[in-house]
C-alpha cells in the first residue's frame, strides 16, 4: 500500500532561514517615518524591538543561521509532516496530485511558534522580560505565549474582541501556559480608549490590537513587541515551513506546480512558498505560488499598492504596501487570522511584480472546502486554512475539466479544533457571506492621506 | 543537539494486533447470561456486534491481522511519535529518564481511532448501515464519528450530559463528521425514559449512555453497536500503541521500568501496556505497568471483583471485573473519559493476579500535573492524561528521593484541546476534589445482586 505520509527525520530541520529579499529582481522599497514621511532605518526601530530582529528585518544575506536553541524547541513538532491527499484526491474525482504540509502539530496548533520562539529567543538573549503582541484569532497569541514560557518571559497579549468572545479558549490556552490576555480595544492604552470613544462597540481588528501592544511596548525599556507576521524577519523565520517541504516533494519524487496557503499578513504564503519562488528566480521554473486571502477583506485582489501604517491609529512606520487603507473594519469573519488591512512589503512587491498570485474566496466557500476536507482526510482545518483548500478545489477541478494532472501543495497550517463555533454555524446554515463593494473599498482607501507610489 | 523524538515509518505500523489473552495465566471467567446467570457464548453478542469482533473478542490467538484498509486510514497519523520528555525531567529536576507516547496526533486528538476504525472497516464488511455508541468526554464519539464518515456508515452517539452541556465542541466535531449526537439520558430510549422519571437533572453516566446505544442497535437488524473500551476485541485493538512504543523503546536503546496509562474502562492502559507485559510474561521482565485512576472512581483501587454488568440499567451479559456498581453514577469531575464504574474483564484478571498495579489521583493533584507538563514540553493534555502525568510524577520524585534513575514511560493519550473550560476552572482556583467515602462505596456496592466470585 502507498505512503501517505512523507516524513523527515529532526536531523532534517533546516539549519538556515532563506531570505527572500536577497533573490528579488527588485528590492521593497524603504519603509517611511509617520510623521516626516522620510526614508527611515533599522534604528527607528529599536524600542520596540530587540536588535537581532532588527538586524534580520534589513539584512540582504540570502541565508541566516537558526540558533540551536530555536532549532531544539522547533523539535517538539518539527519536522511536521506533509501528506498526500487521496482522500481528496478520491472526493474530487480529479487527475490532479494534491499534497498538504502540515503546521497544525504544533502546541499551538499553527505555524505561528516557528517564529514565536526564535522571537523570543532573541529576546531572552539580549535581556528583555516582557513581550507584548496582538492576536486575531489567537494563533499568534497562543504561540507567543508557548514561546515565551519556554524562554522564562513575560507575555501580554492583546486579543480582538470579537475572537476574545467567539473564541474564550484560545485565552484559557494562553494563560495555560502563563501569559496574560486582554480584550482589544481596551481602556489599558491610549489607543484603546481612543477607538472606545469613537465606537464603545467596536469589535476590534488586528490594526487596533497592534496599536495597543506597540504603545505598552513604547512605554518601557525592558518590554518589547512582537509582530506574528507582515515584518521581514516574521516571514523569513517562517520559510522553515518550505524549506521542508521543498525536501519532502523531493522525497516524494514529485514537484508542485501550484502552491496555496491563506493570507493575512504574509508570513504564511511566505513560509511555504518563499523557498518554491526560490527555485523560480534561481532555475526559471514556473511553480505558481496563489496567496488565498478572504473576500471580505480583499487587499490583494482588490487592494491599492501605496504607503500605510501596519496599525489602525497611525503609530508604526508607513509600509509599501497592498492595502485597504489602515482604518479599514474587516467584517467579523471566522477566519480572525486573515482580519488584517494591509499586506507584508515584501509579499506586495512580489505581487506588484508579478511573481505571486492571488485569489479571494468568501467564507461559506471556504467552509464548504473545510468540511469536504474533514470528511475526506480526517483534519478538521482552521477557517483561514480554508481558504487556500478553496483555491486547492478550484484548481483540482480545472484539472477535472481539461483532462489534466497538475500537482497542487496546500499549506494546511493549522487545525480548527478552537474553531467549531464557526462550523457549527456554518453546518446549521447560520453562516453568512460578506461581500464587501467597491464604493466601501474606495470610502476605506480615501481616508488615508499616505504617500502614493507610482 | 540530542533528539526528543522516536520516530517509525509508515511500514512500521504493526500488522498484527496482539492478544495477551493467550499469554495469561488465568484466562478470564466467562460472561453470564444477565437473566439466567449462566455462562453465555459468543452467540449472545450476535445482535450487537458483527461476527468478526466476535471471534476477536474469543479468541485466543495470540496475533490477529489488521486488515490492509484499516493499516491504510491509520496511515493518516500513525505511527504515533514517542518523546524524550527533557523539559518534564528539568522541570522536576530528578534522575528519572521520561519519554511519552502521544496519540494525540490523531485526527479526533486521542488514540480511541485505533479502534474505531477496525469496528467500522468490519460493519462496513458485513454490511451495518448504522452504528450506535455511547461517549463520555466525547473522545471515543469523535473517534468513531470519524471513523464511520470514512467508510460510508451512520453514526449515532448518546453523549454524557454533563460533558454533552461541558463540551458543546465535541458534538460540533462529530456532526463535521457527519455524525448524529443527542443527551444522555435521552427520551428516546426506555433506558434513557427510565433514568429520567428517577431523576429528572441526571448528568449522566456512561453506564446510562451504553444502555441507550445498546438499546437502539438491539432493535434494528442494521443498526449495530460500538464500544470504545472495556471490551476485549477493543483493548486488542489499542495494542496497536504498544507494540509501536516497545520498537521505539528499542530504537532509543531504553526500555522502561515503568509504563503509566490513565483508566477508564481499560483500552488505554492496555493500548500501551498490554505489548510490555509480553515482555515480562514471555522473558520475565519486570516492567511495572500502572493504571491510573480517579480518586472519585477508584474501582481498581477499592472496588470488588466480581460479576456486574457493562451498562447502568442491566442490559448487557455480566461480566467478571473490578466494579463500584452499576449504578454508580461518577462525581462530575472534568475527566469524563474516566467516569465508568468498572473494568475491563482482561485488565481486571491481570490485576487480580498481580500482574498490574493501580494508583487513585484526585483531579485537583491531576490540573497540577496537566499545568506543569503544558509548560515544561508545550502540549496542553487532556484531563483524562493528566492521571497519568500525576503518576509519572510521583514515580519520578521517588527517583529523586532514592537517588536512582529509572525510566518512566508515560501514555500521552490525547491532548487537552477540547478542555480548556476545565483548565480555566484550574486555574481560576475554582477546582474542586470529589473524594468519596468508604460508605459510599459501601452503598453503591449493597445496590447490586449479582454473582460474587471467591
Amino acid at each position: 500500500m502507498k505512503n501517505r505520509k512523507i516524513l523527515l527525520s529532526e536531523q532534517e530541520i533546516p539549519e538556515k532561514w532563506y531570505n527572500i529579499v536577497h533573490d528579488m529582481p527588485n528590492k521593497p522599497l524603504p519603509p517611511l517615518h509617520p510623521g516626516t514621511k522620510e526614508p527611515i532605518g533599522p534604528e527607528a526601530l529599536a524600542p520596540l524591538f530587540p536588535m537581532e530582529l532588527i538586524k534580520q528585518e534589513v539584512t540582504t544575506e540570502k541565508w541566516v543561521d537558526i540558533p540551536e536553541e530555536v532549532r531544539d524547541v522547533y523539535k517538539l513538532w518539527r519536522p511536521t509532516p506533509m501528506f498526500r491527499a487521496y482522500g481528496l484526491e478520491a472526493a474530487l474525482d480529479t487527475p490532479a496530485k494534491i499534497y498538504y504540509k502540515y503546521e497544525g502539530v504544533s502546541p499551538s496548533g499553527s505555524h505561528k511558534p516557528n517564529t514565536a520562539v526564535a522571537q523570543a529567543y532573541y529576546s531572552k538573549q539580549e535581556g528583555v522580560r516582557r513581550i507584548t503582541t496582538e492576536t486575531g484569532a489567537g494563533q499568534w497569541g497562543s504561540a507567543l505565549s508557548f514561546a515565551c514560557q519556554h524562554f522564562g518571559i513575560e507575555c501580554e497579549v492583546y486579543m480582538v474582541k470579537i475572537s476574545y468572545e467567539q473564541k474564550p479558549y484560545r485565552k484559557v490556552m494562553m494563560n495555560t501556559w502563563g501569559a496574560t490576555v486582554h480584550a482589544s480595544p481596551s481602556n489599558l492604552t491610549e489607543a484603546g480608549r481612543k477607538i472606545l470613544a469613537e465606537d464603545p462597540d467596536s469589535p476590534g481588528s488586528l490594526g487596533i490590537a497592534i496599536s495597543e501592544a506597540v504603545e505598552r511596548a513604547a512605554s518601557d525599556e525592558k518590554t518589547k513587541y512582537a509582530l506574528g507576521s507582515v515584518l521581514n524577519h516574521v516571514l523569513m523565520h517562517q520559510t522553515v515551513i518550505g524549506l521542508e517541504a521543498v525536501k519532502q516533494m523531493e522525497k516524494a519524487g514529485d514537484m508542485p506546480d501550484i502552491v496555496v496557503a491563506p493570507f493575512g499578513g504574509g508570513s504564511n504564503f511566505a513560509g511555504i512558498s518563499f523557498p518554491f519562488l526560490r527555485l523560480n528566480l534561481e532555475e526559471g521554473r514556473n511553480i505558481r505560488c496563489i496567496a488565498a486571502e478572504p473576500s471580505s477583506c480583499p487587499k490583494l485582489t482588490r487592494g491599492v499598492f501605496r504607503y500605510d501604517f501596519g496599525d489602525a491609529v497611525g503609530m508604526t512606520p508607513l509600509l509599501p504596501m497592498y492595502t485597504l487603507g489602515h482604518t479599514f473594519v474587516p467584517a467579523p469573519i471566522h477566519a480572525g487570522g486573515l482580519r488584517y488591512h494591509g499586506a507584508g512589503v515584501v509579499v506586495s512587491q512580489l505581487l506588484r511584480d508579478k511573481l505571486i498570485e492571488a485569489r479571494a474566496h468568501d467564507q461559506v466557500e471556504c467552509f464548504e472546502a473545510g468540511v469536504l476536507f474533514a470528511r475526506a482526510e480526517g483534519i478538521i482545518p482552521a477557517p483561514e486554512t480554508n481558504h487556500a483548500i478553496a483555491t486547492a478545489i478550484q484548481e483540482a477541478n480545472k484539472c477535472k475539466e481539461e483532462g489534466v494532472s497538475r500537482t497542487i501543495l496546500i499549506h494546511l497550517c493549522g487545525h480548527g479544533n478552537f474553531d467549531l463555533a464557526a462550523y457549527e454555524n456554518y453546518l446549521s446554515g447560520k453562516l453568512v457571506k460578506h461581500e464587501i463593494t467597491s464604493e466601501q473599498i474606495a470610502a476605506a482607501l480615501a481616508k488615508i492621506d499616505t504617500p502614493v507610489i507610482d
